[in-house]
């Protein structure tokens, strides 16, 4: 088992905030990806698509200000079975936002380019967070070809 | 025992050309600190500085083209002890890079932030081949404050 896991710090954020960016249709769409449908409440299922595919995640678990987890329920194999938990910690302005994508099988070539990509995108959580403006695909930063 | 790994594609690209960004002074001091120095010779070690202190790494392997090796000999408590492998592979008019930090005892704070900070790193070594400019610290890339 190997995990990819990663931390940004949201400055000028409440961690209500960033659990909205986490916990509606609207602001998952716009970080992560433009065509985000689906239902976002505990026990819903939550459709993100990209070009070359996309993940049904099952929201598994919502603490308001706190906590997102997530199953995927539908994707690439290597995806499915797999778990996305956020935890937030408001300190003073700022809000740190933990990740962690556990129970990947094997550390294979794909998880390394998920890991960079996650990274990409924790990035455009917290810029649209800072300044109303993130990077959701299709105008995600691209880290290789394709991508 | 966990790992970062993370990969990223340098567009129209040698992997002798991102062979010698990793294995130069100049080149690392082009993409991670402009506060690198020592010896980047196979048993050397390489000073890479940043302002809140730094990393003395050892160079265990390197084979042109196609693989690097450090392991931290000094530095962080966390870091002292693990390895940093970068593997290149040449596809056509770009090159791959595959990246693992190993060794880390413990999945601590500080692994997810080092996770998300070296992600950053591998753009701007894409970008430092790619355009001849990379990001390195004190230009790098902020994911939280301080970082």
């Amino acid at each position: 088992m190997v995990d990819i896991l990663h931390r940004v710090g949201v400055e000028n954020a409440s961690a209500d905030k960033v659990y909205e960016a986490l916990t509606t249709i609207d602001g998952l769409a716009g970080w992560w990806t433009d065509d985000t449908s689906g239902s976002a409440e505990p026990g819903g299922v939550i459709a993100f698509r990209f070009p070359p595919g996309g993940f049904d995640m099952e929201v598994v678990e919502q603490c308001p200000a706190k906590r997102v987890s997530w199953k995927v329920v539908d994707g690439p194999e290597e995806w499915v079975g797999t778990t996305i938990d956020w935890d937030l910690r408001q300190d003073g302005d700022h809000t740190i936002v933990m990740f962690k994508h556990r129970g990947w099988k094997e550390p294979v070539e794909f998880m390394h380019h998920c890991s960079t990509k996650w990274a990409t995108y924790l990035m455009s959580l917290k810029s649209l967070v800072e300044t109303g403006v993130g990077a959701p695909s299709p105008h995600d930063v691209h880290i290789a070809f394709p991508d």
